[in-house]
């Protein structure tokens, strides 16, 4: 089974739901769509295209079905694509149809969301672009945008990046900290592996390959590698023979991510593609009768 | 009085202190900051200095300053430089203390918030510096990331932009649906001004010099002259005569503002500072005892 | 275009669910609706007429429709008139049919909305029929019922009354202390100015025609003329000569409102209609098969 | 022991916080109070006397001393008089000092609890003044203003009143529908009694003597007489013979209530001491260093 | 009428959708069902059996029905018995269809709540049935799990029990320090009376015959016999003569209620079936086509 | 590194002071501590003694604190012993002085947090000394109180017992349904690994040594032995060699649990812990001054 095989990604309905309802809520204010509400009678219905202005990958489509069906459940929602595609400049990626009022006053939730998602995809998708020929794979941070870190965490998954951790809870990172405060790396994993739940990786952060040495003798899941050079990381590679997960970090950006997956690391975590993705440009035209 | 006597930005209290508390519960999960709690004891105090990686305009710190606070009323957070404040790579913006686990366990939210912010209000700076001989003022757009418009806008004038409307109720902003539905310019801007009261302006988008005229005459309180070269500005501008304020939009990025901001129109309005704004680069170094 | 143009006042449906859900919890507490659960059979089904027993403006349709809803999506709802009519005492407002203990349960908040909202348009309506005959409009103050400000400014809508702002974010009103750490009017209007954004009205309150002078002159939109006499309002409107909006307020009730209206000021808002207006005395008849 | 030992009602402060902090949300928007942003320097200090404008019963002291509180925790908010007392017009009711712009910002919401809420405390002590020659209490009903039910119930203990049930869950109120589903009066009470536990009382309402008659051979705890002639509440007083307690409901008002009190009955319902009561003008003078 | 009459417990839709939100927003978590995502595909369908392991009575069927629904409408829920029912060990409760993701992610909830609940109602069912052939009846106690204090007392009226208070707030119940601040049981009841109003019972707790005797002179609606033993009990019903409710409570337990329930008293109140009861094992087998 | 050496659990106390406001806000209901209210005068003060009425390891001290606190920060609470302690009947756990109003209101939220907690961590560290001469550790399951899971897994590590995944979404556990749909244990742990990030473990289920051997070639990181007989366990231990982390569930209890951890399994997962465990009674002995 290889990759490809992977089942899409999905976010609960019920998170959606509540992203969708907070993002309406900051946008409505305490009077609602005012300029809509002046001009558009009650009665009048729209049709709507939404399209990409530019080439990426998609992700937010639930986010935007939902911000349309909170606003009124008679707006159809019909996606063209599914998240998770790749499309070419001015490719259709939903229609809308329903009553105008409600489709005008939920059109910007929807398109910040998905164009915010949207922007993550595509970021991590060039990112994995560069690296398919490696056995590396693209993986994200905890730098993600307050509030948004499980739709932004699912948006790496659709550009076909790897999910770290989801918070400060549900896997152990050592750090230099950590480390220093116990005496070593070797003593941080035991107080890790002492406190933490069977179900619980431990990964630890290393500077130095003697650190790397250290790590390796105490069994962790992974070790981060942080801010190697590749040859260093070659080492580490070598050094370690498969016996735990390696991550790089540290730099990556479209021009280095080739040399440090070639080095036969298994992940690569970026930040940058949940911290500084330039969202892609998404555009809805519409028709009201 | 010029812009420069405005008093400094700032963002309520109460608002500040629900963002970051929904920020904590999200990165903390059901569990908290496992690695900590595995590998610091309890009484451990840390130091930790916040610095600038990158030269920018800094925004957020009341809500690092709350992240620590909300966390653990005994981290004491002492700003060294206010927001708004341009620094240079290095720059240290503030220095925290206290108790280590909780030093260590809001650390990811108060960077997440302060780089975030500090990126739109970098961004927003660049380009205020490159028209600050004109009298066009930058300004935002409700193209703002889901849950973060209020903490957005306010990193907008941390940055010397301007703030647009704040969403759908607070200002009319007619666009091309709402003229097609009336019937033209004059009778939109004549229904707006019906359903608005006298504390609400009313803006309307043209793309044409003969949607201005027309707009002209119903006096509106503001034009938005869409994707206008900069000849067509200038005269629209000249047409204008300074009845209504004016506004452009479109294309706007560090390469064309300034030939938008020559023609003489008052604001000018960019999605890319909110929306595609990369983080800025801001470390914490922390020394546990 | 004449004012009668205006669209039906529409409070988003968002909201409206948001509101009526709070009220629901409010009044079914942990145990619900126990004397109906005591007595009722679960299959038991009920018709019910809402009618005013008093002459009155109707707002609040939307809010008991949705009450009704959230208990329970199997209870019809059928309005019989819209929101914003006269009625005459006995007029149906309409029908409800369904499930007899969910109907039962909803009763009260459905009716201590449409009353308090009903009362709300009243009396506006009220002050506005009496000033028909001029250019003054009513409009409303921030004296509104904590939690229900979107809903009160609704009803005033729907009274024929015009909306002031809605909070303290969405324009700016400078009053007496302003002025005074400011050194004057004219410099707290350009400090208002230099700080809000080209979306944002500016009022300025004054107290006598010497200050409306000097407010004349730093151009804000609007001057609220605070507690003056119908004479000294007379000489302010010739003073003022058209060059911004005038909102006379002070001492405003269905006995001095016509002479204030005639004076010519544009706007007259008063504090009564939302804090002060008695409930307009609404019915629920119920028939139980 | 009589009724003047009672101790002062008293809100519990998780809900004073709670509903304080809405109010505040709800006047703060998304941008929080721009005209004091725009006018008032970071540094000022402030210091403001509130004082009843008219004559009455004061309600809400906490809540607006709590409006101040969260909206900085450096405002000093000094009562002058407490809850309860009944003031002359220019009565102090208290002192705040503190930060300027903190002050400025929540006054509007301090004023609009505590002018509601000694609206409802004044109207129910001037009915209960007018009563004190009799055994008959004033009480309030469900026909509160949705969200407010908790804090205005109080303010009709302020106001001398005792308390209705506060929901549809801690009493037992059988109504018409109720009886006639049940099939008599009788009936339904014994239905009522077999669901509800030990703890919750019944009251049943009846129109007429015959009614009365059956529902006293139920004993419920509580009989209510709706819209009864004082005669008729007289020959029902003398029919029950203390043997449960009598509430009297329908055309209660400050002309009607001395004579349906001097009936003998032990309680009077009103709905418009919390639906109608004006509020209670009060003032907040402001200074600002 | 006897009190096989009365109607079957129900829990207001409204809490019961909140509930179940709550639950399942706790256990997806920021990712969701990931091991389902991970295998099972979106179009898959699935049928499920609910079935008890154990005898018991049944409560929260309502509950398991809303956490199918708000994960996802499209799950059919089909109750075999009603809340409340005894049921033989195999017994099916209910069956779900539907898409096969969404009934996974949902089980684990449906099943917390209904085990819970249903061991709470088959505790109270087993106290019940052994004190069927005296006029006790069991009640409950404020000793529930926070957060599910409307539901537990729920699942004790399915077990044929009988609730107590559901909060602080809806009748008084006079401990021994109160008694103690007010110098006596008369002065407290006193005290109550006056504070209470006429909708709130009063039940005094005591200790000894003497304040028995006391407090029956005082008139409370409902007395506590505090860990009494069955001799003392049965004076204590004599002394009282039916003036009171009487209710024991005090090492009540399966091995002890029986000779309290025969002494006469009215109520026996537990905290062990809310606080202790063990789970009703109940599992789902589930097949996906 | 011994188990011992772990450092003691921690709640975050941002969930901490959540969870307790909830509880708070359950019991007050509407009009707060009305007994109190009637019969406490506001100044007076009291002193409380919390201590356990029998053995029994103790959680949720910092639970009860925050009660205390939430309701009146003048409350001052002093823990006498440390969560995971193991108490004495008799012991004191911890002192609360303050204002007695605000103590006897919080005082049962307080208890009902830490007996029900308490509860758990006695029933936890029960079965872990039963097993402590051997390899096998404690560990607990998803079948927790809905909205208490966090607390109850404290409560677990508390008790000396090791937690299984919190949630849905931080750990893979795949059952029989998954395996089915995927055909195979080798194919749904491939599906598993290639859908879940590095940090995630993958835990399968397997009921025979069949699928044990299936398992092992796939290499998950747990495999979950469901309901085998200690010799068959004791097969598993043996053919796995160590390859794998084992966890053994199924018929867990005080009786059968030495015979299982003896086979050599690493976890053994108990849901009567958390779903079944009695409370542990702790009495808090007032004084009012």
């Amino acid at each position: 089974m290889t990759r490809m095989d992977a089942l899409p990604p999905e976010l609960p309905p019920v998170l959606v739901r509540d992203a969708v309802r907070m993002a309406l809520a900051e946008d409505l204010g305490r009077a609602g769509d005012i300029t809509t509400l002046a001009t558009i009678p009650p009665g009048a219905r729209a049709r709507a295209v939404m399209a990409a202005r530019k080439a990426g990958t998609i992700a937010g489509l639930p986010l935007a079905a939902a911000a349309f069906a909170e606003m009124d459940p008679a707006l159809h929602f019909q996606p063209r694509v599914a998240d998770g595609t790749h499309v070419a400049p001015g490719a259709v990626l939903a229609v809308v149809e329903g009553p105008a009022r409600a489709l005008l006053a939920a059109e910007r939730v929807a398109l910040n969301y998905l164009g915010r998602l949207s922007g993550v995809a595509t970021a991590t998708a060039e990112l994995a672009a560069r690296i398919a020929h490696t056995r590396a794979r693209v993986t994200c941070t905890r730098k993600t945008t307050p509030g948004l870190r499980a739709v932004e965490k699912y948006a790496v998954r659709c550009g076909g990046g790897s999910n770290h951790r989801y918070g400060l809870d549900d896997a152990i990172l050592i750090k230099d900290n950590h480390i220093a405060v116990c005496g070593g790396v070797a003593s941080a994993i035991a107080r890790a592996r002492a406190f933490a739940g069977h179900l619980v990786r431990v990964e630890v952060e290393v500077d130095t390959l003697d650190q790397l040495a250290e790590a390796l003798d105490a069994r962790p899941d992974v070790v981060l590698l942080d801010n190697m050079p590749p040859d260093t990381l070659r080492q580490a590679v070598a050094m370690t023979a498969g016996r735990v997960i390696l991550e790089a970090s540290g730099g990556v950006g479209p021009d280095t991510i080739v040399a440090i997956a070639e080095t036969g690391v298994d992940y690569i975590s970026s930040g940058w593609i949940t911290h500084s993705a330039p969202v892609l440009d998404i555009g809805l035209d519409i028709a009201i009768d």
